[in-house]
């Protein structure tokens, strides 16, 4: 949306690579459709060829973290930002060692988007992205910041539903209530999130797990809104019937992001006293098809 | 095994009926196989042709108890004793609300068998069966009785493995402490026993909940063995890969006893003052499953 409101954008592309060069990328969404020609896009192949650049967005899953050690330094030679729209909690953390704490901001998509084909992309529902600070330690909040509020402006300004948070950590709890059970029993029930919400059995389960993540949250310094487990089963209620992105990538045969939307969370939890009994379980539920999978 | 060993015996049979009366019945068993011809066996096809019986066994899955009212009336006509070999918790009350309470036993199999076609049972590991006298009250025990006595003397007798305990309910959840995560687990994630108990997450998941069947027996007012979870683990490890009963019914379209073996237990640990929070999340994942395959 950035490169299409005429702002400079340069796309770090694997394997679609060949396939945008020839013919664009085609992003069908809910906010209007629209398609960018290959040949006025600024495509790179690999890193090394991305010019320093003012703010770097990194969208890498998780699981391939391990490759921004190599990735970012081209696109942060000059002293960039780094914004890291990721999931998890504390994901931010590998991205801010290779380029310091303070060059790091994270942000959570509150949208259904998928991949759905060689430079096609399909945004069903929802847009919502708030961004802030990192900030390292779990109980520190930065406020919201200045350089935050242009990049916020920036996007809006490109018809994005930005939003700055003073608070990341909030920001991100906010978010795990959904990833986490709906993510998660996607999985290990085979289900759609319309399957899982329409069933008494389904929703009591997830409401547990979110109050789990709720107390979690408050026990680290985090009192989400009151009315925020409600709020969001209405807003699963509401959507558009969606297959999580842990599904996708479990069905694909692509690793899960565990670590960043299970293991971390109840970490933190259990650094401050906190358990979450349900989420655990469905965590070793998923470690083992995981590596049932691997091993198969 | 008893028939075989010379006892009268009498069979009520529903859909092996015809093929039994002209094949008899096959078993093989770790214990040594055998096989009983069906014209020297003594087939029913209805219960009204039953006799007036010394020892009815029931024999049927608790999903089927509905069917009490109108089966054992005939074999129990002259005042015999009723013995539920049955899962869960509490499901001799099915048959004691047709007898009264105090012509019902009730007796728990730690033993692997499956029936594998028309009258043709494979038992593959263990025989152990432990029996008791029914008591309604949760925390009531009985002390072996002179009748019980009597029965598994006539058991051994007939070579099978049989046990007495004064104490049903004990036994009754030293049998969910097995039949609670390996049914459950086994169905929820499409797994042997083998697999969950190879793989270290989901040992660790049957070990939560394991304890938490530990300790809702405890408040209960039954502390089983300290070892038993070790205990258990350990004949599972050992055990001839096995699918549960309850994975073998889900797997063959038939209802899972859910309600013996997990709704049951959660209401007796809930009256008594304690959560089985993992137990509980289980069991909204089966009801999940249940519930899409019937609506499937």
């Amino acid at each position: 949306m950035l490169a299409h409101a005429g702002r400079e954008v340069h796309f770090l592309l694997n394997s679609d690579y060949e396939f945008v060069r020839k013919n664009g990328l085609r992003v069908d969404s809910v906010r209007g459709d629209f398609h960018l020609p290959g040949d006025r896009m600024n495509l790179h192949r690999t890193a090394q060829s991305l010019p320093p650049c003012d703010v770097t967005i990194v969208g890498l899953k998780t699981t391939r973290n391990h490759l921004l050690a190599e990735l970012l330094p081209y696109p942060a030679a000059e002293g960039g930002i780094v914004l890291c729209l990721q999931n998890g909690l504390h994901s931010e953390s590998d991205s801010a060692v290779v380029v310091g704490n303070d060059r790091v901001l994270g942000g959570c998509c509150f949208l259904c988007s998928n991949k759905v084909g060689p430079g096609h992309i399909k945004h069903i529902d929802y847009g919502r992205i708030v961004m802030g600070e990192f900030t390292p330690a779990a109980n520190a909040a930065s406020g919201v910041t200045d350089r935050v509020t242009r990049i916020v402006e920036d996007m809006r300004a490109s018809n994005i539903d930005a939003n700055a948070t003073g608070d990341l950590w909030a920001a991100r709890w906010r978010k795990l209530m959904w990833n986490i059970p709906f993510n998660g029993l996607s999985v290990v029930l085979n289900a759609s999130t319309r399957e899982l919400i329409d069933m008494p059995a389904t929703e009591d389960l997830s409401r547990t797990m979110m109050q789990e993540v709720y107390d979690a949250a408050a026990a680290c310094g985090r009192t989400l809104p009151l009315d925020s487990i409600n709020a969001t089963l209405d807003h699963t209620r509401d959507m558009v019937p969606y297959d999580s992105s842990m599904r996708l990538d479990f069905l694909a045969g692509r690793v899960m992001e565990l670590d960043a939307i299970f293991a971390a969370p109840i970490a933190a939890a259990s650094s401050a006293g906190a358990t979450m009994p349900t989420v655990e379980a469905i965590h070793q539920q998923l470690r083992f098809l995981d590596r049932k999978a691997t091993d198969g």
